[in-house]
């Protein structure tokens, strides 16, 4: 097992998840969010699909023993434990253009689109390579009867933790989000290990 | 106007739609959906983006006022008319791999896919290049407490409308929806116009 990483701040990061590995993400403060990329390593082309996932998993309310699915129709990542189970899959990283959107008042970051590209760089992989990410932590109810989403604090509490088992040699991008709603208001940090 | 097109039970086709131009799907029969992409015209790696969407339109249930978003956080299309109101922007064009898994005993088709696959090949794109679409007239159910969600037979009635006006030039694919599920077990055709 590796030892635990942690990724600060507002930053991202990314590395190569082997097959049969599990990558545990811990929410070491609480109601923080990390968003997740998983690219096939054989193929970068082949990439985590939120409309796939949802079409196979029959929910969006994804939890332990759901899978996460490929743009090609290939499980990539099993979810193999979640003491949180609220996370999302229906938001994009946040970015240049959703701060200047949602916060026109407020400093401009580049967000885990930025950060993400920026980790995925050696990979070769660019901004146009980045599809909706699965937000681990990020809690965002839906009303089903008007589709109204909103972006609340994480229900995760200190040391609260993901693990996503991989189905395929894996390239994941993994951040500490930026944006002010997504956790509350506070930017905090991530941590990860690999067994 | 452009005379009204016919595209099909079970096939697909792609076009420009020039910054300015309205483009008016019709259901002709009732009950059938219509799969819906669009590409920037100068630069493909430019698409919708469900993620995008979702963010800036802040509701799953999209309708007219709506914006459609690229994964470059521009507006490419613009609802401007819609006389059934319950479309969805979760799912991925059904395919061969979605035929085997939600249909093992019945014929496989290469679906909407396959279909857009084909018509948008002569610019070069291909299925790694196809994102979530936007489902015209498919209707999906949300549990906002469960996050399930189910595919039943559109509201549509014989004659419903979605109108879309570009913001970009864009390149459009479009189908006549293959799956069983999607249009309550009927392949029907779907009609568009451009004005």
């Amino acid at each position: 097992m590796s030892e635990t990483q942690r990724i600060a701040p507002r930053t991202g990061v990314a590395f190569e998840l082997p097959k049969g590995a599990t990558l545990t993400v811990f929410d070491p403060e609480g109601s923080q969010v990390a968003d997740l990329l998983a690219y096939a390593a054989a193929d970068l082309r082949e990439v985590i699909s939120n409309g796939r996932t949802f079409d196979y998993e029959e929910t969006l309310a994804l939890t332990t023993g759901n899978r996460l699915w490929s743009n090609r129709s290939n499980p990539m990542l099993t979810i193999v434990a979640d003491t949180v189970g609220r996370h999302d899959f229906l938001l994009t990283p946040c970015s240049e253009a959703t701060f200047r959107h949602f916060y026109p008042d407020r400093p401009v970051h580049r967000g885990c689109f930025g950060n993400l590209a920026e980790a995925l760089s050696p990979w070769g992989l660019a901004e146009d390579d980045i599809p909706t990410a699965f937000n681990l932590f990020m809690n965002v109810p839906i009303d089903g009867a008007t589709g109204r989403i909103a972006v609340l604090p994480p229900i995760s509490r200190p040391g609260d933790y993901i693990a996503l088992k991989a189905e395929m040699d894996c390239v994941i991008g993994l951040t500490a989000c930026s944006a002010y709603a997504s956790n509350g208001g506070s930017f905090k940090p991530i941590a990860y290990r690999i067994a």
